[in-house]
């Protein structure tokens, strides 16, 4: 099911920006027993993209209302929100009246096996690099382009991310996740001042860990430190955190903190619903 | 009016890959008395950015069947052609087979005064810097935020252009065309090689400078460099060469330079029509 501005819909206007240019932000949100899950921080992520880039916030309560209905009827899914500058002649120029456009979409959940979560995925560094643009890093938008060229690296099905590092060698995160790091009982990730996208996920890690007591340094990290690390983990909304077992020629543990952040993070759920 | 893989139509499937992540390239090309202008030149960039990024190449006979028959009944108009990855799942993996959107449409070709091609046009430094990621510079893909948020940032009337700069501050291009400079009888421009659209008319007038024995230099340069030129223009399709007059405090002249390659500019559309 499909909702264009609360219209079911499967087609959008050419002249949208979203398609002309990119021109928008969008969400991923678990729905889990026909709740979308950490509805509230997706919202309020949204938003604060939206005036990132200047796009006019959706009316959040007809947004709201659209994704009550359009995930009343399901249990398990994929609920995708995206917000664009709406409808535009041609031209980089925004128009003088903003109209955004609301999408509001169901995919269907994700099979992955329970061992990714349980004993970790394998992963690889990408050769495509994030480009640096401190106006854009942080920020849901519509342009995926490196994503997508470093998603189509490779095809083999062992491997189930991808980990991008920025034209100057620092780690940042997976093509569909943010990437920790465990040494010596701290926890580490990207800072994303210059990429990268500031996930939901990462920020209820951030907050998990302040609840435990535990150590979360944001930084600029290569290569180097992450294989030596003691644990690596990535995490999304829809994956939640799995630890990662392999880095190329690097093996990990699925180790002490990750499976403590995925108890937090499965009990916050838990209480959310 | 506007053809999708064909069909008229001004819808296009939410799912197309060009909406949901900007997956795709586009062209913008003058028609002229009916007849698209630099159409080989477009055609042929328009395949070299589809293999960069690994998009199928459409069917280049076809497409040229759909712009004959989109221009046929127009005299002076904007031909833009969009080509996407066409549709796929959520995610940023392709499908496996990818059967790529070509959307082909006509707008109003711009009424620019006169002026701005005699005497030149204003021209302002942008604080939106443009990323710098070498996998995509170059290319004219529909990631378009960067121009968007810097065309965003003046409303002025009498400003004609924004000029970017990428995040190390050297000087790339405009945010809809292409910049050049004079020193010294030297027509210098930005090498592109991490940010910014190699523009056809950009390759054309480095093909004209060699024909006419000026030398045309790619190098690295920053607002200085800039700001104490003999002449400054920009070009695009649509707009063909703009002398700059006066970019913020500093003022030109629309000089010899730029005045010959408009004169050859000129006659080599007149030539290829």
């Amino acid at each position: 099911m499909i909702l264009i501005n609360g219209v079911e819909a499967d087609h959008i206007a050419v002249n949208d920006r979203g398609f002309q240019y990119g021109d928008g932000l969008f969400e991923t949100i678990e729905v889990l027993d026909g709740q979308p899950v950490f509805l509230e921080q997706h919202l309020s992520r949204l938003s604060a993209d939206c005036l990132r880039l200047k796009i006019p916030n959706p009316d959040i309560k007809l947004l709201t209302d659209e994704i009550a209905n359009v995930c009343k009827s399901v249990q398990n899914a994929v609920l995708k929100i995206i917000i664009t500058r709406g409808i535009g002649g041609r031209g980089y120029r925004q128009p003088e009246a903003i109209q955004s456009t609301r999408v509001v979409s169901l995919h269907p959940f994700p099979e992955y096996p329970q061992a990714y979560a349980e004993h970790g995925i394998n992963a690889r560094f990408c050769t495509t690099c994030l480009g640096l643009n401190p106006a854009l890093a942080g920020i849901k938008h519509l342009n995926r382009l490196e994503q997508i060229m470093a998603r189509a690296e490779w095809d083999d099905p062992t491997i189930q991310e991808g980990i991008m590092l920025d034209i100057n060698n620092q780690v940042i995160e997976g093509t569909m996740s943010n990437l920790f790091y465990v040494k010596d009982s701290s926890i580490y990730t990207a800072s994303l001042d210059f990429a990268g996208v500031s996930g939901v996920v990462r920020g209820i890690i951030k907050q998990l860990s302040a609840e435990q007591n535990l150590t979360i340094i944001e930084h600029d990290y290569k290569q180097d430190a992450l294989l030596n690390a003691d644990e690596v983990f990535v995490c999304n909304s829809i994956i939640g955190i799995w630890p990662v077992k392999q880095i190329e020629n690097a093996n990990f543990a699925a180790g002490k903190l990750t499976k403590q952040l995925q108890t937090c993070l499965t009990q916050l759920k838990g209480r959310e619903q």
